[in-house]
């Protein structure tokens, strides 16, 4: 956690104090609300002057004024009206001259500019900071899963030990995982929409003055980069924001995996990675040997708070009618959202940097059951060369090893009654069956295939609609 | 709700008793799963005997084994094994030739099975039953838009009346949501994958037999006519099944709000719409004059039930390294959302088809404000043509006719201060301000084209990557 | 909404500069958590001096060190131990002689304090602030209650007009309601715990120099006016704060309920309640005409953002062994919950203080039903005087009456067949039956009763074990 | 999991086949609802002639008809009449005389009986099973808390080794938390409550007849063993059941915390705990050595989808005005909570009865890290006896044991710096310090002390207001 600069000692929520991204500010503040709010009043004056309607002179001032609100006069405007849109455009007229006053927020309804600036500064923070610093997790994690492709490791199904894999195959499953997430992130910011139909979105009042209302509304969302609502009401339809929420929700899942995982692997009785502390850092107040995975849990426990509001992104899929507003204070804290995402991303992309790998002490666990970890081998290759119950047979025989301290191998090497399908085995199948290391699969080849595969789509212009196997990742 | 032919009084959960779906027994009941983990198994000696790794003889037992496995012999052999696919393959071991025993789910883990039965069979029941179903009440919507898009209706915002609509442009709402919604979950659906990787996703048991154990894994699933996942652990990454349940939420979603919509137009005071009864049913058991809105309560409180299974998705997305259990027995509680998720689409569709819509009614009440309506329209044009302060002027009037009791036309026409500006208005403008009725903008215009769009994409074949204005729906 | 004094415009939550309250700041700010912290490390040297451990000059120094830490020096120290305790036992030892520097902090570990001083702060918020709000809002329904007792209304259910009963009556359920949620958050608030057991709960630290250490947590704990847990690990159990939680989002969803019901009372059609706005305030940017229920939207809203945090204090129920820390950040979210919805509780206040209610609309709108309501009643005495069949009867009649127009009690006073059983009714019960106000019940009388009681019990120091009817509360 | 006998091969909820609690279906089926809502209807009929309204023959002919019905018949008649309180009052009127006919049901509301018969049910589940097993369940964690209380066991804190413990100490704290859930499920039961208030709740239809209908209500639900809610709609007040479902969900999140803490200890490098499993059953298909533990992951995995259905439950707080019906179906869902709920507590009953538990691999464990154990207890000594810094000194020197791979018992006496201090040590403290497993402060006691106050408050009448400490649980 990176304290903000400007300390907010008197603060309730911890959000601004410390969990705050500062180049987020300039799109999910309130201030920036507030300009991306002015810059939707600023392409409305723009497009009355394109069309003739408004001469520029008037449209000019119009769009400097928009650029010059403060904060200050806005909210000081809100106390009288009680309204924010109101004192937004009470302060834009106030700064523009008699002819031009009429024009300001013109045949727009408040959330006409709300709702249009949403999505744009949704859009922007996602696209030109959420996404980048997902990718940059993405590389970090990229580079592990390469540079630990080799390197062996026990996999682990139940908590109990399972069959060889390597850490890098582990890591190749969040970067898999991590990459389906960022082109669905992509995929619901490309479908944000705004919207200019008026106060129940039938173009009442643009109809008035303008013969083409959609298309002035097609007009004002191309200055902004937007496309508009197929049909809106007051408000925007809920589903793209839904869906962009869902996108965050699931990625965030994404990360609180991964922290469950590396913190159990940092155990003490398991101590396969580590976080790197800085040599200030104190771990613990009256224990100052342990070494705790302090930021897995600071990810983990930022999850459990904000995972649970995307029940609140389906409530507010319901609205009555043309629209109430009980999803107005509720949206308000979707920027929270959002920041806390990416600095649980950045966090981890700050940690994942440092990971602290112990490969010896990998071998080390991976020794303690190397014995038993033939017994699914075993049971694949007798099956396979013809004994009629394997699964039982080993079964049996693992429960007899377990009980009498002897290794599995020497049992069954002991054992006349399986000596003929024994010989049946290939000399590599052999070495993979009994050298239980060697019983690894495919796991660093196909680690390194997913690296190559979104190293290729994320960053090399591959094509994202491509699975790995050169599929198509749609049917149509 | 439809009861159940076979009524099981003694059970605990409604599901099946009050909210099920005969259809969908043939994909989400238990007995289905068992027969389409069957049917994987069956997909496995396929290509073991494709391969030339199996006779055909031996491969057409398996296969017949798996078209005859019954509920009741598995679960008796559960019992015994408390592992259900072992049981299963206990039971095709029993069916089959000593030869053809060791092929039985060689090489597989049980998870390949339950993950690539469970892809397959929510794929089935989605496209096969539940998109059609989504389908059949967009066309009853469609129709009802169609019908309706001259209706006039006031539009409600706030609860309170704002400007004219029509009751088809209000459910046009609806299409385009509901639209946007079965996109969704093809996609979803579309994207849904099954694995053959083994017990820690290396492909370590199919590696000792087979050169190309992705290949072989690519052409099981293919039989099925499944992708495999890029990358897996013991499961399939979560990722997609969460999805799925995203679509399936959110569409849940929309049919809260239209049934919030519907019952809040049938009050007593409003009664604009009404769900028709049958003669023998009994409104309330003491108020028989009563006409309930069942039908939309049902669904509406079916949502509140299944809606918060949303967490459960998204905590199931934390499974520890190559996984843990812990998401076994929650999802078997999938097929449960799909099931009522479909009871409430066919409910909605029923209702909708015998909607009763009074059209007389709608105009009663949009006559009731009818008059102060005009303010809107009003304060554009009075700016338009360069009144400074419209919208204030016409509040301060609008709160002089609501204290006088005499209307806003009246005192707007009576004040002098604003004739000049009334003047320059056109005549179409002077109809539109003047007669509240003809300030609708383009609501019926826009209602028949979003019906169109609509019925072209999903009835008609037409590009659902294009917008409804043409544009490609996604950016790239 | 009443804005914040120091406007944050940079600040990403709304929670500090719209939902703010003022007086918990001093509980429940961050600076406040850190003032509390203090004052348990000045706890523990108090109880050392008590049991002549340390002598009371040194004591005296680390109280007074306590009473002036400074956020600043804290916040500037927790930049390089990176932990928040730490920093303020860092702190507090530069403020005091070496020889009292070892008694700071002494035998404690980071979470005995943390999880003392937020017990202290969450129950003195709760008492002082929140307890007094919550039962001003009660006065204020209380009045009303009184107030519209006899003001005659239509029940209503389902959204359809129902039975009579009087608007106090309906008030009276949330005076009831919410009264007993009062009681719920006073019980919660007296069963929070501190702690003072150590690293891991088995005072491991302090037994080494006390023979008593669960003597010292007492006394620690008394000094607060605090009950120590029973038995803790590293933290408390997380079951009283969990049950705090249960208590204020289960107020929180009366207070949702609340506002429903006076939106839809506002709605334009209903028009029964209204809140008042100020001269100034704008209703709607484009429709000066209209008067939305802005504020009981706006607590409806925060409910749906806040009530799903549930979800994470069952989430924070679960750490593993003697704790893991994923609970730690999704704590600090807790004083929010807190605020915004004392927030919400004054908000409610100031509008229920002023809410209009329109008692001439009540009586029309109970007017546009009146006839069809003597259905129950008729149906009922019907019944009682020895019809056999008469809800069938009545349910045929009163639909007879909505095809034909004529008025059910014309109907039945012209139907032979009943007269026999109508003339067995009382003179008082014929009243009742036809004349619909009249038959409403002991509504009036109930509400006053429930006033009454809860006046009683909250205001007036009577029994709050005692139900209304004079029973126990709880069985033993 | 136990199979049910009559198997269900063709449902989609698996509640009933996979979860069900048989001694449950008396209570909760759907079945014995309808036995529940019949008993209602012959308590009313019960007291009409208690206060001589009605001949006592009559009454026993309804008695006796509501003892008589059949869920069938019920069934079959709610097909017609789309209403189940209806469809059962035609069945009992059918079985009665025509003199008895009028007194069926009379001047009741379908929820008066819905109600009432949910809080009977619902407490008598929790009465008589679900209170009992919870008991079942804390029995056996205090024989295990005293068997384990002297095991030493290392205490974790971020799942890393921190200070010593005891078995039993950690099982102690499960002890007490459950504990305090089953007072939580006692209170909440006690507190449910029913209704007979009538449609609105103003006891519109009773007052018609009766001069008391508020005695009338009290005495019909004293024939039951309830008391009346205090004021009704009509529905009873949500909070009370809420209140249930909160000491339901909190207590489940006890055992799901359990769970994770169990499947923890029995990890291959940690198997310190193991369940027992049967000599039949299969741990892996394909891994026959494995040993999982499939209980404790089961019932962490029905946690998870159960426990967000506390949002539910807060949703059906709302209900518009009287009511709507919007929490009808989602209220019929309550039951199999509580069936899945006490499916898992005798799950882990059993499990906790056979829990084997591996002291020496916890010695063995405790021993990994037993030289860094004596930092703390190292710093608080030295702090005690007057080092300046002992903190900071014990924090480096921990750190130069890691590095150099040297104890840090070996480092500190070797060190002649603090010399001085240890030479203060009693024999007793150094004992502790230097000895690892001494310091293991009370936990053994404390163990013991927490078996000995719950088994007196819960099993041998002692009392339930009194802390362990002997004061009020309560401060008023």
């Amino acid at each position: 956690m990176s304290m903000s600069t400007s300390m907010k000692f008197e603060e309730f929520s911890p959000t601004d104090y410390r969990y705050a991204v500062e180049e987020l500010r300039g799109y999910l503040s309130d201030e920036a609300f507030l300009r991306y709010k002015a810059r939707v009043e600023a392409a409305i004056a723009e497009v009355f002057s394109q069309r003739g309607l408004l001469n520029e002179a008037l449209a000019r001032e119009i769009q400097e004024a928009a650029s010059k609100v403060s904060p200050e006069e806005v909210y000081e405007e809100e106390k009288l009206t009680k309204h924010d849109i109101r004192a937004l455009v009470n302060v834009m007229k106030r700064k523009v001259s008699d002819d031009a006053k009429p024009f300001v927020h013109l045949c727009a309804t408040s959330y006409d500019i709300v709702d249009t600036a949403n999505a744009l500064r949704y859009r922007d923070a996602v696209e030109e900071v959420i996404i980048p610093d997902m990718k940059a997790l993405e590389r970090v994690w990229l580079k592990l899963t390469r540079r630990e492709k080799e390197t062996l490791q026990i996999g682990r199904t139940h908590g109990q030990h399972a069959e060889p894999i390597t850490f890098g195959f582990a890591l190749a499953q969040y970067v898999n995982r991590w990459g389906t997430r960022i082109l669905k992130m992509q995929e619901a910011s490309d479908r944000l929409v705004g919207k200019l139909s008026g106060a129940v979105g039938a173009y009442n009042a643009s109809s008035l003055i303008l013969d083409d209302p959609e298309g002035f509304e097609r007009d004002v969302l191309a200055v902004l980069g937007l496309q508009p609502a197929a049909i809106s009401t007051q408000i925007v339809p809920p589903e793209p924001v839904c869906d962009l929420i869902h996108a965050v929700i699931s990625s965030f899942s994404v990360l609180a995996n991964f922290c469950d995982d590396m913190r159990h692997l940092q155990r003490s009785e398991i101590a396969e990675v580590r976080e790197r502390v800085d040599a200030k850092q104190v771990g613990s107040s009256t224990m100052p040997h342990k070494r705790n995975p302090v930021g897995f849990e600071g990810v983990k426990s930022l999850w459990k708070r904000f995972m649970p509001q995307i029940v609140t992104v389906h409530l507010d899929q319901v609205s009555e009618h043309q629209r109430d507003l009980t999803n107005s204070a509720s949206q308000r804290y979707i920027p929270e959202l959002l920041v806390v995402f990416d600095h649980c991303v950045r966090r981890l992309t700050r940690i994942s940097e440092r990971l602290e790998v112990d490969r010896e002490r990998m071998r080390a666990n991976f020794e303690l059951a190397a014995d038993t970890i033939i017994a699914e081998p075993l049971y694949i290759l007798l099956s396979y060369y013809g004994h009629p119950d394997a699964h039982e047979y080993v079964r049996k025989k693992t429960a007899q090893a377990y009980e009498t301290g002897r290794s599995l191998k020497e049992l069954i090497e002991a054992d006349d009654a399986v000596r003929i399908y024994l010989d049946r085995f290939t000399s590599e199948q052999r070495k993979r069956v009994f050298e239980a290391e060697q019983y690894r699969g495919i796991a660093a080849e196909k680690a390194e295939k997913i690296a190559d595969y979104w190293d290729k789509v994320l960053f090399k212009g591959g094509d994202k609609n491509k699975n790995i196997n050169g599929s198509e990742r749609m049917k149509r």
